[in-house]
């Protein structure tokens, strides 16, 4: 459901991550902070005045949307957020307004600044309980396609060329590092309650009443009041980048292999065009990529705000709110929409196979090279193949063929034996070389060069993903 | 009124640009879009189908909302909106379902990055009817106080220092010029409508449908298809990032003008506190420095945005949406504020001359050192002017004593008069130097060393505000 | 050559526009500023004891630097130097310890920023007219390009997946379209002198000594001191972010036109592998695409710097320096490897027919349901033609078979013509539907269906490059 | 000493930083690469001749840069690194140029990736073991100055405006805990090797040969490679830019609280003027803000980068080598200057005292608030203050003077006794309101109202300093 401007972010397509940092969640998180502060003031009567007082002005809308899940979050039209928004503009934050609508008692010793980064961790707090079960199914369905495809060979490339082969199993197992390392980050934030009065000396308050209005809004209990000390905002907007950019690798290489000509991996559902009835796109991994492009600026405007003056910042402080939320709802949307993408991933060995061929054996060059060095030296083996690999790819020559050719121009004699390659033992690299160069016809088929790729596959599979208390994992 | 997220944007403060710019007025753009498409096709009938459509399923709200100024823009929170977003997952971008919404014929030939470009580019026409109308204004009001306090003298301040005085005339024609340049930047830049079917090439269309199509959006003719060539919106994101950036630099010296111990100028009606009664906060002010910190980035991701591989790139297109409304809603904010901001402020000649005496001098030390270095050269005047300023600071004592008793101590004889000032003949600049220093009284006065402050400001005001087309002023 | 920190941005491949960015050459644009000082103030002797000492201190390699395309600009090693290090370090910016090392009467009036804003912009002066000759000439190899390849049809692709055709005249026209814009951003960028004195009044100068200065150092005049209206350095960070995303842009689709699996283009001289002999790299591409990646950032660093308080901020201004010679570097480098990678581009029209016809017609299916509409509706012809590509592409059988297939199973009967397509009269459209679809087997044919793309290439290479005073362009 | 281009960075004025990250000491960095392999591949002989050539060809300089603390790191301008440079053009990397310049044998099995990556994570680590020194150092001082002036008041600041009291101590304390929470992230980042060979599989390597690798140039070993896998760098980022915002919110409070009308803290050593002998700058927290806005940017950049395609990216991992160095160099100037401003930072309660006065009680008006609220309510208490204080800032006039002339306008007697405070026991805050406001005048002194700060203190002393492993610390 989209409750606030969702057209135009990863939420319009489905995201439940709109409906946690919407307004409406926001309002609703405000108000969850004044009663938090009002139960830790033992003053429980007061609580149930200001959350009942929410529950009637925003309706079920905004309670729901803070779960994030279902609900009918739309936008409470109502006139209490009007006047809300109408009184708001003499006081600089939207929390002014808000404390005159509050029953008389409630807000006591606390500033605007407590109760707004307060409700903005609990925004995080939640958003995070969307984003980090998305992570883990991409984690788990990376797993099984890593596992699947182990020893899938397919093309590895790099600067766009074919290089050497790599397994599908070896990628997916990166990229299933990455989501683990995403998670654990994310994870290891720590969202504290903030509580300090109005110059962040607990002038009115106390420091056991800070620790227990953090136990009420059900936060971490911070060490000082972090008014001025943005050390939470700063990590969350690491975090945040982290996990939007190891999902961004994910969607470019998704991006690459959907590529028509190449065509090794399709998305489960892709999406269709307005203009054209047989595409299908690749529109998860496409927006996992928008999310990608967009976060890093958003964490660099929170980093440049930690430099904020004073006991609280004319501009600094107020710069965070916006970019905090946008991310949440980026690495929110990424997040769902990898878990659809790696959930559904339609992988296509054949094409992989097929593709490994078309370079007529140039991306097993390498490998041909070794064995040349070991017989003419490194020198002479790179002039040779060198030319070769030019003819073969000028010619549309199969790598073998032009190194016969090659090597008859250079009045190199060369047999090519159609037995299986045998692996040189390294120990006699340096052997004698003789007149005629002997090489296995195998060397030259674009397989058995995946390297220790298994082995690295299996490495990977051993890390699991860490518990993080407080979150409902996907089963 | 707050119509989509405005709640942490500076739209919660009273800014219209939230209604320009929230999912209302984004969906009425695109269908404007569509029966601009309709019309120029010659199908008058399907146009207004179209919009008659569009005003019934999203209400008058949407339509003010687009206008932006006033109406009653609360989300329409009809099912159609949401059938819109439920059908939305598929396809990659909020036109395809909404094409399954319009009537049989409409979006001929059409792709769906045509409508959706096109619609963003309405509503930064539509935003930009706002901003400019506000930098106006703005310019209007600092160009009567740089005429007002032309010569009125106030500490001129480098790396937080009282280093020369300057004029705050001089100050209010430096912002005046910077408003301006982001006038004329942002009035400057060309909104052209976009078509070019489904790969850019007019497949089903034609270079005059493109005409008759930008003529019925009220947009500019592009010289090409600009789907993958995102000049507009580079453009918009320079031009927007600038003019954040132009009233961040008003906001920044309001914000130490107004500090406490300087209180040079304030803002006229200052911000209340939650916590203390007797705050009254440069609310304005710190809110177009929040927006000024915000919007480099943004502009940064759009930049990033213009390397869009293909005739549609997966991820690169986008990813500019949300960033180009952002930087809207960012300079109109700051905008909106700055007009108030500068119609309001009130400015303390009073201050600014009990400030140019904090120093006891020293802030017009450059002035007794020109003279010092004509009577006895430039090095022995450093020298005894270092010390001197070093005693003054340190002791809190008058620079001119503090000089005295550094010649005393250097035994040299030193007479001050007290005539007034006679500024020396240039061309008599370097006269004999006689056995004693002796300085006019006057040259240790706080005052009458602003150079050309006073002819900079008249430079400044011959410079008068181009006219946009299109824009409506403030008179 | 490699003068300052080169081996790791562009210029460690070659580019020139290191030599005019390192150290020496901005230490020579500071000399230079004070040099033009002392002859706007009259003082011809002492202006060239300023140069001439500069030039004995900084050696060949300095003054060469600035000029950049030649000369051995390694760094000097000299003392000079380095006492300007090592008395940096008390005052705030490297001009301070400079002017200790100025003979008497140096400096005169000026304050630090006045001359390091100045040498800034000569530093950018310099280096534009290294970038706009590049830019150029990569407009006038596209040009041909364009003329060239106007007909030649390639697949238009959107979202990675073929979409319809377009041809590479089209493609090779935007481009060209792309660098002339930058081309007019960064040559109308307006790079003045700055002169204002310790707080901008020019308090012991005047407006035209001001103006007269610029004249000496070869720049423009500014209407007022814009020590801290930092429009120049915006101007030149937009102008510098757009020209790094026009040239990022053809990098991109260079790069996905050379992979391994299209090779519809291939640069002229590819880079090789230090561990793959057979490797060809698109090094150019891949060089501008990572300038495209960085430029962003520093511009919204810069874009940030106009916050700027006071009359000189502590902090906004120093951090100007280092990003504005980063962006010139990366424009300069964007720049020079652009005008290689298009001047030495290869274009494999026989790689672009056979790619077109991979997807066997589904690439015209627009064209297809363009006819099937008129003849059985747009909705009946949507269900046959999605039945038929989904066909298409999962059994890899040709379009034209699968529509075939389709309409036997759906009972309707079609008969596919040898004849050559005729594109039906607009005006009849709506015409009556016979009871058997009737098609002409060319509409299957991947050519023919380019739209307007001839028309836009023409109307595109209309457009001609603006002269630029003052910058020496290619023949 | 400046060896790079260090003119406009923070290197210039002195901090070591740019030694250990400059041309010499990447090419130390990347010899140091070549050299651990070969010694990984137990060819100790091979390791010596790479160093040897190294030392040659490089110079004591290139060595000693690596260091960074001392030295004669000037650029060998020697034909080697020319040679280099020439050579690089074709290839795409500094590192193919470098491998044809190394003896016969050397870079086997590797790409040029596992050697600029694993240069990269030295030129880190060894800049790391000059930036955790300097955040210790800065710690220490911070420390001390938390302790001396735990308890000295002065006034705390929001929105520009006097709020309450705070301390000095609290401040300090707090600048600690952002530098003890920069050193710790800083600190936990992993710095691995990096080894896969030409597609990261290992293809003609293993992965012992890795963990070997790693151990010989003395990094962590890896996981996997990590060649497209940008953890590492993403991690450097964010710690990097997090240490740059701590440090730039200290160098926010300095700057603030040096202004001349502050005057609260200053510089030990202020930088001088070129203009204005009197000035006294607070050098180091103008650098040190300037860092902090320059590396959000930086860090953006490198987290857009994770998005890499591919076994390796055509211009994401070039993109990476440039803002990795420049943040590398703002947070060790950064750091450098925060040890040099806080190891010398002057205090001045005095001045404290005297701002605390300014507003004639009104910073206090919260507390008299509160005892007015008790007996009198909490909204007719906050009318007859509101109405006091802005009589209190209009007349300039004390606030108990200004509260006395509400208070007989609205008709009400006050009586103010000039006994000290006795803070009202909480149980009792409901009490009867009697017919006479009774006061005590200590209520309006401007002291005794720091809350919780100096507990505050004492927890945030409690935390100590993490020791690193690897790094030597200052006593």
């Amino acid at each position: 459901m989209i409750t606030g401007d969702g057209l135009l972010g990863p939420a319009w397509s489905g995201a439940p991550i709109d409906g946690a940092t919407a307004d409406p969640a926001v309002l609703r998180a405000l108000i969850d902070a004044e009663a938090a502060l009002a139960r830790a003031q033992n003053r429980p009567d007061l609580a149930d005045a200001i959350t009942s007082l929410a529950d009637e002005a925003s309706g079920p809308g905004a309670a729901s949307a803070a779960a994030g899940r279902d609900g009918d979050p739309d936008v409470p039209a109502g006139a209490w957020r009007d006047g809300l928004h109408l009184a708001g503009h003499s006081g600089g934050n939207p929390v002014i307004p808000l404390v005159k609508a509050l029953p008389e008692g409630a807000h006591d010793g606390a500033t605007s600044q407590d109760i707004l980064d307060t409700a903005l961790m609990l925004v995080a707090a939640r958003a995070r309980r969307l984003i980090l079960p998305d992570l883990a199914s991409a984690a788990g369905a990376l797993g099984e396609l890593a596992r699947e495809y182990r020893d899938t060979p397919m093309p590895g490339r790099t600067l766009t060329q074919h290089a050497v082969p790599t397994t599908f199993g070896l990628k997916a197992a990166g990229w299933r590092s990455l989501v683990l390392d995403a998670y654990e980050r994310l994870g290891a934030v720590t969202l504290p309650a903030q509580l300090g009065g109005a110059g962040g000396t607990l002038a009115t308050l106390s420091v056991p009443l800070m620790e227990r209005f953090a136990r009420e809004a059900g936060l971490a209990a911070p060490l000082l009041p972090w008014h001025v000390l943005r050390t939470p905002v700063a990590d969350l907007a690491g975090a945040l980048a982290f996990c939007c950019g190891a999902l961004g690798k994910i969607a470019a290489d998704v991006l690459v292999l959907s590529r028509t000509e190449i065509g090794e991996v399709s998305e489960g559902s892709g999406g269709g065009s307005s203009a054209m009835p047989h595409k299908s796109n690749p529109v998860h991994a496409t927006l996992v990529a928008a999310c990608a492009r967009q976060a890093p600026a958003l964490a660099a405007t929170l980093y440049g705000a930690m430099a904020a003056e004073d006991e609280r910042p004319a501009g600094a402080w107020h710069a965070e709110w916006e970019p905090l939320r946008a991310l949440l709802r980026l690495a929110g949307g990424a997040a769902f929409h990898t878990a659809a993408l790696t959930g559904g991933l339609r992988v296509h060995p054949a094409r992989m196979r097929e593709n490994l061929s078309l370079t007529g054996g140039l991306i097993v060059a390498e490998r041909v090279m070794g064995e040349l060095s070991r017989q003419i030296g490194k020198k002479a083996a790179r002039d040779l193949l060198e030319t070769a690999s030019r003819d073969a790819a000028r010619l549309r020559m199969p790598l073998r063929q032009a190194l016969e050719l090659a090597c008859a121009n250079a009045e190199i004699s060369v047999e090519i034996v159609g037995a299986p390659v045998i692996h040189p033992d390294p120990e006699n690299e340096r052997e004698e070389r003789p007149g005629t160069i002997r090489l296995q016809s195998g060397l030259f088929e674009p397989t058995g060069y995946s390297g220790a790729a298994g082995e690295l596959v299996d490495r990977a599979l051993d890390r699991h993903l860490k518990e993080i208390a407080d979150v409902e994992l996907p089963r």
